[in-house]
């Protein structure tokens, strides 16, 4: 299966394409910023690297890929005008490409609390709108998407267990290692078809979880 | 008519308030972010003022309205933050609010140059996704919709002559009280209904241009 992972070069990107290089099934293809980049996405398992930018044209990536992985976001370093332009105006141009090129399959990196943004934190409220926007484009696009929505990500020893839920009640931390995993157990699971649903740390082993969506 | 006006402090606002007041055929409400903009508004000729702000819930507001004028703005010196907010978020609830009450005209204060984000100028494109964002959304509502979109907005007297159409090739300016002035022909225009078109500075007069949409 060909698989693109947009954003290749985020912390949760990376440990995506460690585990589906070992699953040799996949080729992975890395759309990366900067071409310095390229030799360890290589190194990790990406097949292939390709260097565009989310803010100019980024339509021929897409070509021949059959499944699409959108792990791109502006970081909370950067202003809110990358939260445009990046995780909602760029996300969109994904979704339009996939569509473009024929690959059915995306797969989107979401934010738990998104889906109310007036109820988010004042601080938070622009990335929610522009993060939920993003997925309601991706939900009428026609393409059988799953949106994985993390709790409050760290850099944790993953624990492979995680509470998964269309909406999770109380908001709750999970590491970026056992969302890339949720996302690469999701690729070919039917039960996460055309889904969106929140993950944090629980005690449910991620395989089974995402069976039982 | 019940008329609202979102945004009712801005210049377009207070110069359509203006307009409005003398046509003598307008229930004119507008809505404020603070008590202290009530009294100036009056004068203009609002019959009444509502404090709301876009940012809370506004869905009230839009109690009884028959037509709704979004003419609100984050303005150029907040951050893309409130571009979100106000600009897109805002646009979107007042639609929904509009919706809900029953108000069937809605028009809103665009921007040229939004269709196609990725050509502005760097500094422009998030605003422009915004803008393109909230009138795509207006326009798959169901609502009557008047989307106007102005060229660059000047304080210059002005001319009373426009030229207006669906796409203009050049940019050109356009002075605040002519763009006040087309959305009071456009109120009750059927020219302009369920229809999006850029103005700017011209030689036709503007209820004829907007006639002649």
């Amino acid at each position: 299966m060909n698989i693109l992972i947009v954003g290749a070069n985020g912390k949760i990107a990376r440990q995506l394409i460690k585990i589906l290089a070992e699953e040799k099934d996949y080729h992975i293809t890395a759309m990366i910023r900067k071409e310095e980049q390229a030799a360890e996405l290589k190194e990790l398992g990406a097949d292939e690297t390709i260097v565009s930018n989310l803010e100019g044209d980024i339509s021929s990536v897409f070509e021949a890929q059959e499944a699409v992985v959108f792990a791109a976001g502006s970081g909370g370093h950067t202003g809110a005008d990358k939260t445009i332009l990046i995780d909602l105006w760029g996300a969109r141009k994904a979704v339009d490409a996939a569509k473009e090129h024929g690959a059915r399959r995306f797969l989107m990196v979401g934010s738990m609390r998104s889906s109310n943004p007036d109820e988010g934190p004042d601080s938070m409220k622009h990335y929610f709108v522009a993060k939920k926007l993003a997925d309601e484009y991706l939900q009428h696009s026609g393409l059988n998407y799953t949106i994985v929505r993390p709790g409050r990500l760290t850099d944790h020893t993953p624990s492979g267990k995680v509470r998964i839920a269309p909406a999770l009640g109380e908001l709750g931390e999970v590491t970026r290692t056992d969302i890339a995993e949720v996302l690469a157990r999701s690729i070919k699971a039917e039960t996460t078809f055309f889904k969106a649903f929140d993950v944090i740390d629980g005690d449910i082993d991620i395989e089974k979880a995402v069976q039982s969506m």
